[in-house]
């Protein structure tokens, strides 16, 4: 018997699922307040057809945060099959639909304000999945939800609504407003001499980077995660304010371990590299023409040399740059005497381990 | 006549400007209390001999910040030539060394702790190179320090000693310095769950990527620039504390008036890319596999697309990615073109003039 899922919202996230549970045999019905974004997704095959999925065994509510409580609950009330959410923030909704058949969830997967045109199967393949079931949660509904999340490719983890709300805060938004802050505070200081920002180099261009990203969503997330944001905030206020006075004090020992820690803790961020695979970072010179790239990543897939990772840091002024290449170090020599053979001047330098 | 330079310091930049500047001609002595870099710069043709450089016309002190007074004090005592530095830190070198032949400089390029063998002769093609003569500094002296840089490819800009700290400082230091506070917490708040990190994103990887750096010249840096550290860490401190405020009274309007505002800072920060020229961003869904990289590139530069900047967005867990690329907008959808026809799903966003 064909298996039914209902998916409510069909931007990027909704229609995504709808693509992979489709391409798993299940009958997709979809429902948008945009008629356009219905066509698209019918069109797209996000779903079989457009409608109300009343006798669906799992309906992903995939609105956006603010429109989620009314949805799934309408959807509680009337069916009795399970619902989930997508939304990025999942105290409050959690709170508010504390339900034996209501898993909250959030794909760390795109985002809700793209569109459907941007939807695809493999978009969850190997990005964590996180739920948060609420006390009332059933477990052999968890345990469903889980499964037919895990069968679109998603590494699942659960955990509370508050923790994970706390590590969000932590990983996404207080990051995201610091570097909206640091991005202001150099643009006030620069105000009479906009030239001296050529002074700027790679490191604060990756600080700042995320400011120049939509504002769209942030405003919501920071008023429904307003007290782990703060609190988050709270502390990177104290410990900034300890680093303050440890600079005054020019007390070197103290920053030198401060920065050892924080070393150690960048270097083990868990990633995508598989965690037994020491690393290489290789940086080579390159004029800024069309071609440079391609030339490199070519005579890296000639002697199959995976690369990691790559990006360009480029002068200020634009006459030429750098290629940052992450490989295997195990191939990095490799990579470095193919590079020499074709005139590049590559320089490289051991990771060790992500 | 063939014109006569010295260097001091026979690392990374010292080696790159003997390099640059004996492909112009120049005989270039150098010294350095390490016997291997001396043999090492030889070798590379960094320099030309080993030894004292009384007859220079122009001697540069490359050494580690710290030993800069010294080196410089003992050249400008005996010779009769133009001394200048490149120290990353300015006020106290430019306080200590007021003298009619002295210029204070600061090449925005590698790092003096790297050594001779990253030297290379355009190292300073492009680059800022900031130069801080003091008060007794002799017109004409500056003007020739300035033509010797300038020749070896670098953008000069002058400013005065306590700019260039105070600007460092907001560019630089204290974006390092929140990276690592940033890297700290979130290893903190994760102690009890440590795969929680892998809710960790682009974003907060970007944001602290220089915190996995050698700590190196950094507590010497915060000493050495502490006042102005100290200063742009109180505004930072300062603003945080008014976003915080923001958050928790959720002033939805400010907070969205204010990330407005830093995007567009941040999209026009100067940097390589002409001015004139408006970028469109591609996303690019890839298979982690060698391979993919190459054939996007080449397939940029079959259909002449010049590619001005490429990251890699891992999934967390290393199953696929997405290649993001900043093309020229007006070739932004012959590439997408290019893409499709070869099996890739691209996505496409106008970014307007960088």
């Amino acid at each position: 018997m064909t298996r039914r899922a209902g998916i409510v919202g069909l931007g990027l996230i909704g229609g995504s699922v709808g693509m992979a549970l489709r391409e798993r045999g299940w009958h997709v019905v979809g429902a948008d307040p945009s008629d356009a974004a219905c066509e698209a997704a019918l069109e797209l095959g996000a779903v079989d057809e457009i409608g109300d999925a009343a006798q669906a065994e799992i309906t992903f509510v995939a609105t956006p945060a603010s429109a989620v409580v009314a949805a799934a609950t309408a959807i509680l009330e009337r069916g009795s099959g399970l619902v989930t959410d997508v939304a990025s923030v999942k105290t409050r909704i959690a709170e508010a639909l504390d339900h034996p058949r209501f898993i909250a969830g959030h794909p760390m997967a795109g985002s809700e304000h793209s569109g459907v045109t941007g939807a695809r199967a493999d978009l969850f393949h190997g990005a964590v999945w996180v739920l948060t079931p609420g006390p009332s949660a059933d477990d052999t509904n968890y345990a469903a939800v889980r499964a037919v999340v895990a069968s679109l490719g998603a590494d699942v983890v659960a955990v509370d609504p508050q923790a994970h709300d706390r590590l969000v805060a932590v990983v996404s938004h207080v990051p995201h407003l610091a570097a909206v802050t640091l991005m202001e505070l150099a643009n006030h200081r620069s105000t009479e001499h906009r030239a001296l920002l050529r002074l700027a180099a790679g490191g604060f261009r990756d600080m700042t980077r995320v400011a120049a990203g939509d504002p769209g969503i942030w405003p919501d997330i920071c008023a429904e995660n307003a007290p782990a944001i703060t609190d988050v905030l709270d502390e990177l206020i104290e410990n900034l304010s300890t680093v303050r006075d440890t600079v005054a004090k020019k007390d070197t020992a103290t920053l030198l371990g401060m920065l050892e820690r924080a070393r150690i803790a960048r270097v083990n961020l868990p990633t995508g590299v598989p965690a037994d695979v020491a690393l290489a970072e290789l940086r080579v010179p390159i004029a800024d023409q069309p071609g440079e790239l391609s030339s490199i990543t070519r005579l890296a897939t000639d002697i199959d040399v995976n690369i990691y990772d790559i990006e360009i840091a480029h002068s200020a002024e634009g006459k030429g740059g750098v290629v940052i290449l992450i490989v295997p170090e195990a191939t990095g020599e490799r990579l470095v005497g193919a590079l020499m053979a074709n005139q590049y001047h590559p320089s490289i330098r051991p990771m060790g381990q992500l």
